[in-house]
């Protein structure tokens, strides 16, 4: 079983017709794995649905939380890309027995051209295999949370190091 | 490096518009890649654009032996759902040194709505963390070689026993 | 009110897990109009859902009578492209007093890149606008149905003369 | 020969990564077309890109002018949906010898469910079909523009009398 752990992000981003912004509805991860067949056991969980620029630390620490009690070893977060690496350290030093990782998307799902179903299939194979620690799943690739940084100017994850 | 070999299947049929039918043109896997702005290092390389009911022994042989001789240790495989798992057989008794991933897809990339990039996202994922022996990613799992069967009534994959 | 009768044809194939089968099942027509925000009064009617190459002057008897005793003067009929203006021709010298437009698609609706949304969109512009008579529209022009064909290089309509 | 002006709106916004922002770049509308397999005779010419509450009569007076000294007779309009209905009513009083057609979109196109490929579908066909005047067509419908507005509510076109 792995718990799935929504926070909003990119990922979830829907178009509002009446005013012509972003906003948050419901998750679209049930509906995604739908798409991809998936057969995995999972528990969805919205912890909160913000932009992860207004991501502070009192939500990080609800997250923290979320994972220290959840009876899954297998945790998958999904969160925005531009703070997803402070979460990741927030949570990595204080969770060392299971395997979390976190994605994200660059584009909204609902878009239709969308790296999220991309993304939530490595994510949830990378929670699968990898040994108790705090990841990030982006750009095809996983990395541990000490050592990653978000390319400003491309978009895309990398190793500090 | 990752080496993604390609054997057709029906996440690379296409729609023929002039007489309706369901055709093999180009792989999508660089543009699937693409979408999911994947940063792996991959090599792709195409061996053959079949429907995997027509995948013989010979066409096992060819994937085969491009596996053995494939510099690269992980290795995924783009491959039609029907003979996935004779296809895995045939490979797992003869591949040890190396991580060999089969994956596809129940609807075509091409259709819009497929379970393709998903699946894609989890098999360069698995590659990426299994030891050495030959799996199946599909349903977002993976299964070993000498453990899988497609069930034909729902079309997914699942243990023996 | 504008009656839509569906005939089935391209427009309305999908694509079957089971057996990589192109195959009917209901008319995407309703979900079209959603997604377009149409507000134009309609009435939907099944007629048939089959391949164009399969229809026969039965089928087209039934077309026939149905636009005949539609108390709508307005008709778009939902029609495969290969016998497109086979079925018009049949249509136009009996039906005068409606207007009655024939439309479809060259990549089915389902397959998310189809031009079947552009071709709706213009076939219930034109059968409000246009004088009776029976017409074709397909590549954003409309067609009276005595100068109209197929062009089978490039799967176009366009003028006889 | 219909003469296409683009002038932004929903209908060409697009996601911009770096910033999550919605923003415009290049219009779609060649590429929709190509969609569609229109091969009705355009001439397409982007005058702005601005969303449509940013319109002024400024703006308004350079689409008039390029729609009197326009060549073609037929011209479509692709306009953000907010203040549609003032820039026909500015054109309305001041074109009479053309058929102007304003369209444009509650959902860009770019996010894939968009009423745009529906909505530019039918305002090609209405151009080639309506007396000289100046049109709305949205919602699969045509509205003088002297009898039009949007409904706040809804996000729909409707007479107003």
């Amino acid at each position: 079983m792995i718990k799935i752990l929504i926070t909003g992000g990119t990922f979830d981003k829907e178009y509002k017709e009446s005013t012509g912004e972003l906003i948050f509805k419901n998750t679209h991860v049930s509906k995604m794995l739908k798409l991809g067949r998936s057969r995995v056991d999972v528990k969805i969980r919205t912890l909160m649905m913000i932009d992860s620029l207004e991501m502070t630390d009192y939500h990080r620490s609800i997250v923290l939380e979320k994972c220290q009690n959840s009876q899954e070893d297998k945790i998958v977060i999904v969160h925005g890309t531009d703070t997803m690496t402070e979460t990741a350290k927030f949570l990595g030093q204080k969770i060392k027995n299971k395997t979390t990782v976190l994605t994200g998307a660059m584009i909204p799902y609902a878009f239709g051209s969308s790296d999220g179903l991309f993304n939530l299939g490595s994510a949830l194979a990378f929670v699968q295999t990898l040994p108790h620690g705090v990841y990030i799943a982006m750009n095809g690739k996983y990395f541990c949370f000490d050592n990653v940084r978000k390319n400003k100017a491309t978009g895309e994850f990398e190793k500090v190091k």
